[in-house]
């Protein structure tokens, strides 16, 4: 299969291996992202996070029928960094999603955590940019929890809806603080259940305490399930849309998240050539003997020990 | 001061100043270690290790006396992990050697962690090739206990003596089988205590247990403070030499140790990198900029910023 082909031909599933490649750090899988980066930033990138059992997958499902009705794609990536395996539809909630998941105007795809660090977060930052050169319209990055590198990961959305629900008591002040802030989007889901109201009051005093100066996040009341509220939701992520656009933010927010991208594989890069080191030891051996016969000194071998792991690998 | 020019004619305060220099990693530094390597190689590399209390600081100020004698010159470099202190005879132990340090012949330095990881390494690296550079016949490493990061860096002598002490009890069981197998000398000093030749026994008994092919270590009794044995333990580093140069295993251990340093500095360099990311953020943030404007993609940035750190760093 040509898998660059298949992705600028609409196929699913050059899609889902040109993900798999990416996980596996395949180069050329690389070089297909770099021949095709140009194409990125049409798709609209939108987080979805918040405590486990809040109804985030039930959110993302109801969103993303809502957008399909508008005859726009959608691509789903959930995140699962407890979670070892990656590939299709894993995570239980997902199995509520077939009716989604035959949808051609749809991918969804699971993540768990490959092993390699910081290999998640890098995962999923190659999938939204295929699932972006494929031509998604809006892209949900969906995460288990709200621990520390489901945020990071998530905070490479243009968007962040942060989902909570009624009866976490004081679990709003146990949300640290530094979470809370990343939502742009507060959606109180469950609404029906006791408390809605209560843990929407807490949300808007958080937001009265942690004002920005331009934007203030909206916060929604839905029952997912019943889809009530997911067109307000959904009005919201516009609304914060247009705040960005028109203020200029969305640049400076989109800059910052490729600035850690950008860090991120650097510290991969890093990473990779001190393993490289272990596993090629032909240059290593070759620029050893050359010390050994003095023909040059060992800071000269070290540096070029790491031009060599430079060129040839990303 | 030329550094250069004073470390080629003799001036210890340039041979102290540079190795400061290599410790504080002054670029200038490491260019006149590069550019005088070719002179390295002159020096016999002794490592002189073994538990604390065993005396290794007057084994080596009476081998030190012994080689002045002959008119040979020495070099000592006391290695402490546990102090953070580093330069001129900061160690207890270095007052006792005084009367070596106003020696034209002997050059004497203290060093003590640099806080960087790899550093102590790094620098007793760096100051075992001043002093080649430096014309020292002999050069002495000398550590303070054997933990595991002074076993690494007496590695990189020639011939190592394991200095051993009676009243161990089954202290030697419990210096671990990978560290007494460094030692290619055995020396069982203050051997007028009682258990001397039971701690010699002992010693032999393990060398037998762990048998080399051509080599047999020896096993030298003395007491060093009455100078008793010192002539004994100095044949002994000479017949290691010896064995070294004819069995061919001097250039298998030297590429051995050079290897490790090349990977030592490789490594040191990849830490640098990562750190100068954090200090140095023009250049991460022209090329956050181009990823911005879609002109290179992200892979591409931080391969090129990768780039950057190694072509203006050591």
């Amino acid at each position: 299969m040509d898998i660059k082909a298949g992705l600028l031909n609409n196929n699913k599933r050059a899609a889902a291996r040109l993900i798999t490649m990416l996980e596996n750090g395949i180069e050329e899988a690389l070089d297909i992202i770099k021949e095709c980066y140009h194409l990125t930033g049409h798709a609209r990138i939108v987080g979805i996070t918040g405590p486990p059992g809040a109804g985030k997958s039930t959110v993302t499902d109801k969103l993303a029928k809502a957008l399909r009705k508008e005859g726009l794609t959608v691509g789903i990536i959930a995140v699962d960094p407890t979670s070892p395996f990656t590939g299709g539809a894993i995570l239980g909630d997902r199995v509520r999603m077939s009716d989604l998941s035959t949808d051609p105007g749809v991918f969804i795809r699971s993540m768990g955590t490959r092993g390699a660090l910081g290999g998640l977060s890098k995962a999923a930052h190659g999938a939204v940019k295929v699932l972006d050169i494929f031509g998604m319209d809006y892209i949900f990055i969906e995460t288990v929890g709200v621990g520390q590198s489901e945020v990071d990961i998530v905070k490479l959305a243009d968007t962040v809806i942060m989902v909570m629900v009624p009866g976490l008591g004081d679990d709003i002040q146990a949300i640290k603080a530094g979470i809370m802030e990343i939502g742009d989007v507060f959606a109180v889901n469950k609404s029906d259940r006791d408390g809605a109201e209560r843990t929407a009051a807490e949300i808007e005093a958080m937001l009265d305490f942690n004002k920005q100066e331009d934007y203030r996040p909206s916060v929604v009341n839905l029952i997912a399930r019943d889809n009530v509220g997911v067109d307000k939701l959904l009005e919201a992520i516009e609304n914060h849309r247009a705040y960005l656009d028109a203020s200029g933010r969305y640049r400076s927010r989109k800059r910052d998240s490729l600035r850690t991208e950008v860090i991120e594989i650097f510290k991969e890069n890093v990473i990779r050539s001190v393993a490289r080191l272990e596993e090629d030891t032909n240059v290593l051996e070759e620029l050893t003997e050359s010390v050994l016969e003095r023909r040059i000194d060992p800071y000269t071998a070290a540096a070029r020990l790491m031009d060599s792991f430079t060129e040839n690998g990303v």
